[in-house]
């Protein structure tokens, strides 16, 4: 009877590491790395509680698929011990190859290659290291094996990630909007036709999913001042690689300054397997770090956008429904040369314009399906007489423009 | 410096009485009996955490009223101490005239007189006996004083009770669905024109509140099985008042023995004062005693009913979208009168049909006004360019079907 | 694949009912009247959310059960199938012979007969119905199973029934200070020569749940005002029966009017075997309606008592550590005839002393052991380097004096 | 009509700034330097969540501030506008001068200069810089001030700080033992002699408070592996500054450079103003990048504790209540040398001995005051007759070993 190593979490009270296995690979430094790198990135400027990491949120969507294994098995659906190995083992890595502040720096560190890239790089060189035990928890993760229902639990409209993340993401952030029931919703999993299906009498959990989910989505993941915030990282970024590129002296820790000197792309990646450990290396620290060094660095550009984010004197930030008129978009950015003291050239790394869009429940590419007690089966968008899922699903589009707060007094 | 009465509140923590004359009123004989009238009626049969009474509604209402003059003044928006106090009793009393059971007895104890009829007359004769204190309360809460935003408070799409009732229905049958942010909604309230409004940035919040109302009312309000029991529970009061009618012997306290012999109507309670002190002695313990004491009644009708209220042998209860066919509707007639050894005449008891109706949110008759940092007031419906308010506020009509759970074998 | 029912629980989310037989066994009305019968008698008048049934406590404490079941089977603890049904049953069923407020009117329904005694009483009839099928459950009730641990589960200073109540009680009472880790508690669980032990890393667990369960004690089952309540209900049906002792007309139930007139002992109740079907129809509601009617009886005490219970007007009650003297008690004595107008002999219904009594963790009865990692196991008491268990295990006596509050200005 | 700047904490729902001079000291870059100084230090690698900030922390007690401030007002307690301004000031700067991982590194940074000195230094320099209006704070502080109760809210056995801590502490780790009813403490407040007491009906609050502090030490702030990490980080810094003296080559952020390349004493902060500057750029991420590079460096010693930290393999740690043999460390120490090829003088870095220490309430330093509906206070260690507090303020002593793991199976 072999001990379990028991984490503390405030969500679910107790998670157990439930495998040898599974101990071992959160023992990693792939994945012990993940303890560093914000899920929410730089959102904590604005919910200042939001620090959570992608260590805790792996744990979490893994204590999750636990339940919901044991779920389906009481329900007759055949999982074997293997199977329930391998896509927990799936989940606990999905989201491994996140580098930091990836939603907002995944083309800034490292171009052409995603994070699901580097997900898939790192998957198999773990299961290199140990021995091919991987295999079905890859196969599952690619939804190459034949039991799909196996995969929908790792990656489709109601998995595991999104349950964790979304309960998780509002706890952390106080935005207790975002809040569900998991347990209700996991509890009322079926599966029918190799397919994963919710049970009738959970339709309304369900349709409170996919209203809470759009509701973060506006209150948290597209928080205006979170979208400044990202579009200044991103911006510092690009002028840092644009100095490294001119061969300008820039501080770093040695990994970070790699990635800033050369443009490695997914080629590089596979060709030379020293770069993804070098990138492991990497997390919100670094970007950090020298954030607060560049503040005096000589450039004037990068020294005022590390600044204004270090100090938290953030871009203001505006947003409507319809793009934003070249006109005012042109008053902007001529006032703010004078205003900074830059140049022509420089300007869009102060003032610029951008769009966000977001659908909370998209049918066209994976349907939640409900599963009636005569045996059909409907999907939500359908089953719903009483919310209009198709409304949901429709994709929302806004527009931003950003500029220095100061510019505000002087346009008006 | 007078000492304030402190109540325990799971959900708030504490509610502080904070007026001599809401100490008083809280005290008095109408007030009291409210603590043995639950404020979800029978539903406790389907959550059994659902035992909470009206008393504790009310006060937590009162609290929520605290908080909302408080916001309010310090947003600028003049409210007198007088004002204050009054629109506190206001809400504390907003539910008074409820009976035992009375969203389903409301004309099965005392016919022709609504809640909202006894609850006027109540606080006329608690007016009279607190020396016209009240006036002002009353003046709100019929809308008659000329600072409307005062009514709003207390009755409106956004008033302290329905914030108050969705969370305390939530937390005590522990469906979190209905969980809204009352607090968030509150720090978000303005007056504009005379008239709440609510602050841009809380339309998430006042989205999740409608939706959350909306499943509240699937999930607990118009739930099958409480519904099914409701309607057991008017079965059986008209019987009892049938039997009665015909002079047959039925245990009942006093004050039921009164209302289940005569047939008072508004007009009698008006013209009586004491048929007032009498319906304020009747609560849910008056009912369901009785209805333990008829499971011995001669009646095999009443016998039956109460047989199946008391040991929770409710009718089966099927829910669609269209009416139930007179075919099947006479099928199950037919069948019950054999099966449970009754006549024709009394089969209605026992097989029935009727349909159940909400809309979460409607615009005709009351708006949510939501107000931009520009000044602009517009309605939630239109405000809220990402959720479908206008098909939340179509009302959903759903049929229902009841009749004895033996039938299903013998039938299909 | 059998469907099982689920119970909704706002502390646990949701309650499962795992067995057929148990399915049987909460539909009996034995059980079923536990709905109507509250867990903390009369204390709601205090905590106005304590409202919580019996019913719900039982289902609680069954869920619990089965957590446990699942702990210390993956510890490699054996337990059957037919002894983890025994043991859930046992749990179940621990309650069953509660009457109406138990704890306050235990003597005064029926004498000389304890709840444990009509519990044992039911199990016995349930078996009898149930063809056997609870002979185990019963065994391990009553510590007569070889495997003592298992009633250990149901029975002892750690058992299920605690671990519910305890988090029950707080969270309806809204006394957040009795929140216990249950599910902590439980995870901690093992079993050492027949013996539930707690594993080392739970000490603190334990010892937080001890100082709750103490501060439960004080706060809310002790608390002040909820013991003048319970007095006055003690001295209502005193009153009340001694006035059925000397013929006196009484408005109640015909059950109620049955014990109300006799003085059933253990020995009738195994004699007449209706008897026990008999006193299952009372419940809180039987004796909450009579007090009502009462209120206009005849005789001036019963109906002095009965207004104060009905209006919430509870007697005035001191407490202190040491007895009030003799002095006291006789001015309070004096003035309440002539302020009551009642006669010396009946002035003990209204001014009385008496003594509460409580100590948090008794190691001489019922030790909680705790199991070191080397294999050693120690007693709480001595485990516990840091917290002082041996003066909570000292019983800590306190005396109550309780009066007309109008008194208070005539004496002082 | 100023509209105050509204934030989300999880805790307590929403925290408002409410006076303008708060805001501007919120924004200024010494404060926001604390959003990147986690609470807990190291903590996280026990608890993964527990990685809230100074920054919050300061937030949610300023937060409490203004309830505590408006308890003690509404209960006739005399406090001006700018006493009020000055005390949540004085809380909101309480922690100013943390620096990183303080609680480990308060001497391994700068040697000879605690946090409090550096908060001092602080918050003169912010006086001046806000042109004194911070006067009146820093006199309530450091209790300069004659209303001496003031000081007490921010600084005593039960201030602002403890009250938030607490609860913030137990939230984000999970331990749910720690959690306290700060607003329950805080209704009970009152002031009597100019000393803050706790109302008597508060005592079971208060009581639960201590016990709670005492288990989060154990739980918490002292838990073994938490402990363990501390030292590992002070060995590291004490390396690095071994290195540094001797001219070794090292990666650090500027500001860190200069403080492990130079002694900075006390006297040398007040000398040179810009030392000041210098620290407040100094965070965890500063520390942990530095370690992350580190573990390449070619001095052994550093590069394996380096190693050790970034990867999680932190030193076994065995605690007791005697200290340890010298036996048992030499053996230790004998084996540590060849284990990991480092000399005999370097061998402290990674085997040793320390002591932990306690106690949960100090009554000899300060004491908590209950007062009584009579007018009497008393101490709570002689108000409390059922909680032995006397020996919960004994301080409690345990000893630690620490050494690496490996060895655990060459020694036994």
């Amino acid at each position: 009877m072999k001990k379990k190593k028991i984490f503390n979490d405030p969500i679910y009270g107790f998670i157990e590491l439930p495998y040898d296995l599974l101990s071992s690979l959160v023992e990693h430094p792939y994945f012990q790395r993940l303890r560093r790198i914000r899920q929410l990135g730089i959102t904590h400027l604005v919910y200042p509680g939001a620090l959570h990491t992608r260590f805790h949120h792996a744990m979490g969507a893994m204590h999750l698929m636990g339940q919901a294994v044991e779920v389906l098995r009481s329900k007759g659906c055949e999982i074997t011990g293997e199977e329930a190995e391998a896509v927990t083992i799936a989940i606990l890595l999905h989201d491994i190859g996140h580098g930091p502040f990836s939603h907002a720096l995944e083309n800034s560190i490292a171009e052409g290659i995603s994070h699901e890239d580097i997900s898939a790089l790192m998957m198999d060189r773990l299961n290199d290291e140990f021995g091919g035990r991987l295999t079905l928890a890859i196969k599952i993760f690619r939804n190459e094996y034949h039991k799909h229902f196996l995969h929908q639990l790792v990656s489709s409209q109601l998995d595991m990630d999104r349950l964790d993340y979304l309960n998780r993401d509002s706890f952390y952030s106080g935005v207790s909007e975002g809040i569900i029931s998991s347990d209700r919703i996991i509890k009322m999993l079926d599966v029918v036709n190799d397919s994963l299906v919710i049970e009738a009498k959970g339709i309304y959990s369900v349709e409170k999913f996919i209203v809470a989910r759009r509701l973060m989505y506006w209150q948290v993941y597209l928080h205006k001042t979170a979208v400044s915030a990202e579009h200044l990282l991103v911006n510092i970024l690009r002028r840092a690689k644009k100095l490294a590129d001119q061969g300008e002296d820039l501080f770093a820790t040695p990994a970070l300054t790699e990635f800033l000197r050369h443009h490695y792309t997914k080629k590089d990646f596979v060709k030379s397997p020293s770069l993804l450990d070098l990138f492991s290396e990497l997390d919100d620290d670094d970007i950090f770090t020298s954030i607060k060094v560049w503040i005096r660095h000589r450039d004037r550009v990068l020294s005022l956008l590390c600044e204004r984010m270090a100090r938290r004197k953030l871009l203001k930030i505006e947003i409507r429904n319809r793009p934003f008129e070249k006109e005012t978009t042109d008053y902007f950015t001529g006032n703010a040369c004078s205003l900074l003291g830059i140049g022509k050239e420089d300007v869009s790394y102060f003032v610029f314009t951008g769009k966000l869009e977001n659908n909370a429940y998209n049918s066209a590419s994976d349907k939640i399906n409900i599963l009636y007690k005569d045996g059909a089966v409907l999907d939500i968008a359908q089953a719903s007489d009483t919310l209009n899922i198709s409304v949901l699903s429709r994709p929302v589009v806004k527009h931003f423009l950003c500029y220095p707060k100061e510019l505000e007094k002087i346009v008006r």
